[in-house]
């Protein structure tokens, strides 16, 4: 029968074993679960403890361990493992996780590692560390097969039995010339039925998705993800089989992307460690958010002169200064909104640039929907609160015969500017795309700063408008 | 030599191709292609170009054709093609696909249909559409290969051979008992490197990761991406194996999941319909948007009511009103951001309820950093435009020496207010991660909402405590 996997209960079980230093019936019990579930619990252990647990496997087994370690405990175990060791569990590890942990380490641990590490280690090290990490390079990893274009299906069999019990990637092989020049690949499921004596390129599918080593690892993702693929191969720019990206590496990029876009969009930067939550300090989390917020500061300079500008409106009308929130929180919701809709779309590739008109038509009629449920509400909010203040005791200048007034100039400010911060909540993402850049740094942020200005100005000047033509100013 | 995909120039010949009608050479160069693309070029072309192109094809490409055309372009087909072509492409499609197409037809259409299709296919289409769309059962497929736990790898390599050509994932291939009881699964790399007449039960992994068929979708592409699986069983609470999620499904998840929590954070509800941007109508739009916008209005009380209890000070000091702005933006900004943050960590795992008083200490750390630098910006602020305000000429009620004094309130009342700001940015995620909500539902807008009422009594009350003990007032 099934032996459900109950992770939280595992941990516990082992926390149990480990505090009474029964370190042999904790080999046997974490022998069975999955590597990611015995690396995430001896992260949080005391480094001997950890040290201690992992020496009892075999060199295999610790490297699939030390893969999923959390980077801090990965480098405090650096200092405690002998190198000869380190370098054989180095020989065991995926290639990609290898050399992002190797370029973690100082210039005199890689010096002190160096010589210990195999001529193919050290090479394909240097190879997979050159390209920048937002490339297809920086993700990929060299655990592939390469058939040789002229093996048969019986040849190729062979090699790839001799690989299976490595990390590498088998569910495709990928063919190559003399020149490592890629013809192709054959899927495992058809190498497994196809007749051994046969070519290899009975079986070759020679039209094929790859990306080029210096490609986004966003588009590399999305290529993964739209064609359906188990794995990616990269070539350089002569058309040589460089490395593969695999399904597991495109969902990483998938989930930091997503939390990069969010981020971005509220204004943080995001940065490339992979330090959780708890693990960033608060110096690097303020960090994070302080360059957008001075950049804000200096943006509400144009609110604040727009204010200082009407000034003179607000001395002999101060009761507008009761709705000033009511116009710059409309505008803000209305211009972030849209614009998070505008940027989900664009970086999904539901639409395009060239779509502009489209997008802001559809915006517009959206947009005039709000104008007009919202400042039908604003109106009886206004009426409301302006009763209301009868039995408050109204302090601020308002004739009685002001208050529709009032609650019309504040309804028509609304609509004027919901319509005006929908159009600069669409049209900012769309005019950083085409400046070639990420939509998502239309930061919400900005967009509610920008239409401060703009709501400020709508109202104060629809006030003078309407209010002059009347008895109230 | 590799040839490289453009699917940008292919669906340019395509359309090229297209106008001249020239619909056998289109076959030849579409039958090369990846079916994905073919679906997308398809999907915006007319009804009639679209039937006749796919009549060309053979049944199971036509199967994987129809797979990949857009909801609308299915239904508007399906009145086109014979019920008893249907039904062969039916039995030709992926099982999960194909349940959400079946799912889409009108209770009529059904009924025609269903006449055509074989007893295996609507026992399958039974099975898939009992279960809600956000958990396992909705996204499962039942394309998988179930070995009996009698077999020997010689057997099971033979049934692998037989099922190879069709849908079905075959890289893990599961074992079940006479009762369909799952035992384990075997890979297929070492069903291929074992010896045929070994019994199944010595490659079986019997410990294996596994999701309920009611668990929600999101916990079960979590598991995959966590334990980096191509497809995890799907099982009945009687531990019977009923299906299987395969990595595609789960990197689809996460995409709309991602989309999810970016809209409800913003104050949009997000929708199960599959549409895009541009073919969701403006007044589905608005409809995604209009709830929390009401919900908001009201909260909005909250902030006006207090606005207008201390309307006698800002009838005394209209001065006060040029700096609400900048302490409802900040405010906001601070709330907001730590939300983003919060949540994320919240919803990625790195932190759990339990942590609160640690992510509270964190947030308040770095909000008394905001705090510091941005109330010395606003100093700066108060002090430029007060200045300015000589230059612009001053209308609103501010003595010479009440200059410094102002700048201090809006300072202090900034200060605090960003570190309450924060409390509540953090506080509000957790709270409704506690209620076992979704923490995106701390919606951006609504933690701007809450947080202007804060700010403006924080705000008043600085004003009246500082500026009465001194001349101003």
């Amino acid at each position: 029968m099934s032996r459900p996997i109950d992770s939280k209960k595992r941990s516990e079980q082992w926390q149990e074993l480990l505090k009474k230093k029964q370190y042999s019936s904790l080999y046997t019990y974490m022998k069975e679960a999955p590597p990611v579930e015995v690396g995430d619990f001896l992260s949080y252990q005391p480094l001997k403890d950890c040290a201690a647990i992992i020496e009892l496997f075999s060199i295999e087994e610790q490297a699939s361990l030390f893969e999923h370690l959390q980077e801090n405990q990965q480098l405090a175990l650096y200092t405690l493992i002998p190198k000869r060791v380190l370098a054989d569990i180095f020989a065991n590890m995926s290639s990609d996780i290898r050399v992002d942990f190797y370029q973690k380490l100082s210039n005199n641990q890689k010096i002190e590692l160096l010589p210990f590490l195999s001529r193919a280690v050290k090479q394909d090290m240097i190879t997979l560390s050159i390209y920048p990490r937002e490339t297809a390079g920086g993700i990929m990893s060299t655990d592939f097969v390469a058939l040789r274009h002229d093996s048969t299906v019986g040849e190729a069999l062979e090699q790839m039995r001799k690989d299976a019990p490595s990390n590498k990637m088998i569910y495709y092989l990928y063919v190559v010339n003399h020149e490592m020049e890629i013809m192709g690949f054959v899927k495992l499921r058809e190498l497994v039925t196809a007749s051994p004596s046969a070519p290899i390129t009975d079986i070759l599918h020679d039209t094929f998705i790859f990306s080029e080593v210096r490609e986004d690892r966003e588009s590399v993702a999305r290529k993964i993800e739209k064609y359906d693929l188990v794995a990616l191969p990269v070539l350089n720019s002569n058309g040589q089989l460089v490395g593969i990206v695999s399904y597991d590496d495109a969902m990483d990029v998938i989930r930091v992307e997503q939390t990069e876009d969010m981020e971005r969009f509220m204004g943080i930067v995001p940065d490339e460690s992979k330090d959780d939550y708890l693990q960033t300090s608060s110096f690097q989390h303020f960090k994070k958010r302080i360059s957008w917020l001075i950049g804000l500061f200096f943006l509400s300079f144009f609110a604040s002169f727009i204010m200082h500008k009407y000034e003179s409106l607000l001395s002999t009308l101060g009761v507008l200064a009761l709705y000033l929130t009511t116009i710059n929180d409309a505008g803000g919701n209305a211009g972030s909104q849209t614009a998070t809709v505008v940027i989900r779309a664009l970086s999904l590739g539901q639409v395009k640039l060239k779509d502009w008109l489209r997008i802001v038509i559809k915006e517009c009629k959206v947009a005039l929907m709000f104008a007009l449920l919202l400042s039908l509400l604003a109106f009886v909010k206004v009426v409301f609160f302006a009763s209301l203040g009868e039995f408050l005791g109204r302090h601020l200048a308002l004739p009685k015969e002001g208050m529709l007034q009032l609650a019309f100039v504040v309804a028509i400010a609304l609509s004027i500017q919901v319509v005006v911060s929908t159009l600069i909540g669409a049209g900012l993402p769309m005019f950083i795309t085409w400046l070639g850049k990420d939509p998502a740094l239309a930061a919400s942020p900005a967009i509610t700063t920008i239409v401060d200005s703009t709501g400020l100005f709508i109202y104060f000047n629809i006030a003078l408008k309407l209010l002059s033509s009347t008895a109230v100013l």
